[in-house]
């Protein structure tokens, strides 16, 4: 395909909704024809956003398919659980193109959303349409569809940082365990005491132990990846920062593997695709080293006394773990080169 | 001039320097050819700033002119005082263009200079012929320049908020006292115990009461706008954040003059340029919304009972206050338009 | 006096209550018995409040002025404005003495109140027996009273840092500029946009400029001690963090006074009161210098040039600025010395 | 033993030393009779400190086992790694009782110290006869005893959340993964590019995995306490905050045990002991629950689906991991009881 897309964002005033503005201003070959929030249609979205004054000076939509079918090819939605589930389906029957970014589309068993997400799961059959954009992994089945899932935060950290050696047999998959950390704009906007600025300044704290619903996002894949059922131990943590995740592994190893092993392994899985980067020896990445890019760097360490490897993954939860990832989805669906408008340099310090 | 420019960057180990390679990966007629550093020469530049791994492999140049010349047309100096103007006269001399973001050329008296920065000031033959580059101001006379001067941090939010105020004699300039507050990258990489992360994190200091350096660059400046001398109060605090800086600025108004009059004004008299934005009566900016991008935004406030003005000015320390403003001097010194590959959205949150 | 006293804290929920639980825990005299929540009544405290589990066991009293007076010899009331209005009179009809942390008892006008707090003022002849407990100036009207208004936490601030020098005649009132600066906390435990973490975080805003409804508590002091008349410019900003404030106060010098003269006078007007502290010639405090302490640090800059002081005064806005304070005149209302149980040495870093 | 007891501080221009002096302000039988350090003696010790002014008004004292001698009856060690190891003699040796918080005395293995802190040993008769003061489960063999090695802080936080299940064998200790994180005051107060602001503000690492030098000491306890012997993995990260360490720990489940028992089994085995809370089902601690008091609180998490545990071990890493737990063993020492003087309230928020 040659010509440029025009984009509408549905959830334009949530956090993942800005980002996407943000990154796709500089987008050679898409340009985003209608920003959407059934909250707020009407308003300018500078009123709430002031950052995008003079840059954005246009009003928001309404949530209507037949509207965005007249001003848009490409719907991503940027929405709360519960509300793809419900609109996709009238968005791909449009002639619309969709990314969902939220997670109503990626657990293909529909008790299992039911059981983590505690809502109402969508059609098995959009379901099963749905391919899973995990880009570096399943990037070749996206090419000219229709509808991609976008990974969760935590998962693409984790995933990235733990397929290769799945793959490979490097690790033993039922000793995974992994301790996620992550800045606060991962849980989005909506104002409560548990992202109030007092009480999560100077603190860290763990949160959803074992009950975070992005466990069986991780599970299906590895579980795909290794060709057997994998249940694994997956911690959550809230550190004061905006942006941000660091996912640091843990697995027993298989076999004899030192940490240039793991190096070579992963530095030949994802050859030829730029927003992985793997560390050299004894190097592990911060988060700040992503910042604001759709890098996901990765490090590692082995520890010969217990047999265990340690695996550090970072991202920048709102580009590489939402809207750069969504948009590295696009390129891929429209056949363009996957760095396509994504390569942005990590905002440091 | 049509061709493209080959950039040098002196200083490449600092904040500023890594900023400028951030930005001008992205601008479409500006290639930077040779990362220099006097202290780090033949190391990786990505050894000592990681977020930089693949997206620049090349080793630090040393600061040699002549081998400059051959990589390189304009040459960026992100030094510490007292450099620059070492430096500047053999850049210039071998016919490079030069933008220097040092304050070794803003001062046009040698004697203030000395008196300010404690050190031995350059050449006045190479200080007159620096053009100072507040780009919303003096910008007319940067087109086709050689050697440009960059204004600092504080003076740009400043000045950029003062001057059309005084110019139109909106207020009185004897009155002017400026309110400083600063993210901590200004301070630079230099460890300290100034800068030391448990010494800064949740605490707010004040430091350099008028003492500041920049504190003759912004009355030089006034005094020309105004016509006279102008001397003001000037104080400085350093906040708990990485980047941004916020002028909070007091004055008498002269005349009858309400927060409409200041906002058309300021709309009046930077009309057509993109990085300066006006807030709407009753709103003024936060450094966060303009965070990683080239804007300085400002507002106002007017008090009938003190007959005073309070105004409010924000820019990005490291982009508008440094790296950004000393492209936006490359594209006029180029003819080309000022915003050309510096129209980032801030990144939000 | 002799005798011990118990303690009743009305809004024991908000950060000004949790922090009086705090500071009395080891007061040598006065003994917490009672902890009242009108809307979390019959709960545990320490489930909305982890840090005190096992500290405090009890439940959540409801207000009710008989079940107090069972319990309690003094109230401390730090709920919203307007709800102290209504309550007082109850109280100390039924025999209890009153500490009011909220603004309800602060202004002399009731007119001013209604202005500036946009809520329906106390009677007039309770607001003619609230003593204004700003301690250092005048706590020593504050001995054997019954009731006491605890000053705001900009208004101590900046309050005791101009009062000697008002009152002395070294500045000219009519010229007096505050910029002031605090942490969120100050802006309670309500969750709004206003202090969601990723709003604040690595950012710095202006807010409520000319409109604070501390300005006419610091007018109606000021021109006390000046004897007419005295407005003032006063601006405040949010700090990315949880405690602290800091003044930081701009006046035209009368006659001719170094900065040694403004220590002098300082030091010689708060001689013998051990909560102000006066920092030597070149020195201005820090916020995180008085951290978790009820002192309130304050040092000078003169500048010849403009002939203007610059005064900086910080405090933690919730112990001086608030439950600190308060304890400080429960001392002074029962005839004890005003440092009883308040010695904290500042927690540092 | 029934009079009060004069301190000594070795090291009190570190934040070590700081933070007993602090706490040792209010303690009803310790006075700090001399506050020493080898690099500044003679300054104010308020000089580097500002937040003790007139606080402390004392000179730093020199290093000099008879001038302690005649000032205090016991010394605290604050100091870096290597110190302690060549001073404790002489102190012992002129009749002082020496409490040690670095990590000289900790191994009883002078080679073990040799590996992991890469510098010379104390001599094995002084090691042999230091008592590891973990007071909450060696605090009874260090009553009366004149010599105590303190715990490290991510030890610590660490081996309280780890005994009781090695202990009881709920856990198997070959399957013990430790993934700790701590604020920034853990790297002490020497100025670095590590520690810097603008390195670690809205940044989060891992440094040091598998080779921080509190690994042989964590695993020298739980062998003592499996009575076999145990090696663990252990992962550190710097947490962009000042203070706090929460230690998450995995670990599978021998037998079958419910969260439930967990919290049992560690309240019957902290039974009396005011510093070990440990929180209900389905809640673990924050940070910043504890902050600038000595306690060590501890959650729990069982997953069925995996078999593991997950144990959340929070605590202030200047208190109960430095200067509290000093003071608890200094009480301990004395035949005093444990929380004489240390039973602050957490500073929330």
């Amino acid at each position: 395909m040659n010509e440029n897309v025009r984009v509408a964002i549905i959830g334009s005033t949530g956090y993942g909704g800005v980002e996407l503005i943000r990154l796709l201003a500089s987008h050679p070959r898409a340009e985003v024809t209608s920003v959407i929030s059934s909250s707020s249609a009407g308003a300018p979205i500078a009123e709430g956003y002031p950052h995008l004054t003079e840059i954005r000076t246009d009003l928001l939509d309404d949530v209507d398919p037949a509207l965005i079918k007249g001003k848009a090819d490409v719907v991503f939605l940027a929405t709360p659980a519960g509300v793809a589930a419900k609109l996709v389906p009238s968005l791909l029957d449009a002639g619309l193109k969709v990314i969902d970014i939220s997670g109503d589309f990626r657990l293909k068993s529909r008790d299992s959303y039911k059981e983590w997400y505690k809502k109402e799961p969508a059609d098995q059959a959009y379901i099963d349409q749905a391919v899973y954009g995990l880009a570096e992994v399943y990037g070749n089945g996206v090419n000219g569809v229709d509808f991609v899932s976008n990974p969760g935060c935590y998962p693409t950290a984790t995933l990235l940082g733990l397929i290769p050696a799945v793959s490979a047999g490097f690790i033993d998959p039922s000793t995974i365990i992994i301790d996620a950390k992550s800045g606060v704009s991962g849980a989005g906007r909506g104002a409560s005491l548990g992202t109030h600025y007092s009480e999560l300044n100077e603190n860290f704290k763990a949160y959803k132990l074992n009950q975070h619903q992005h466990i069986p996002e991780i599970e299906q894949t590895l579980s795909d990846i290794a060709g057997r059922p994998v249940v694994t131990t997956f911690s959550t943590h809230l550190v004061p920062m905006t942006r941000g995740i660091m996912s640091t592994m843990y697995a027993t190893i298989q076999g004899d593997h030192a940490a240039e092993d793991f190096i070579a392994l992963y530095r030949q899985y994802y050859e030829g695709r730029k927003f992985v980067r793997i560390r050299p020896l004894g190097v592990t990445p911060a988060t700040k080293e992503v910042w604001g890019s759709n890098y996901c760097d990765i490090g590692f360490a082995v520890d010969k006394r217990t047999g265990r490897v340690t695996i550090v993954s970072v991202i920048d939860n709102l580009v590489k773990g939402a809207a750069g990832q969504a948009i590295q989805n696009l390129n891929l669906m429209m056949g363009w080169d996957e760095t396509l408008g994504l390569q942005f340099v990590p905002a440091y310090p």
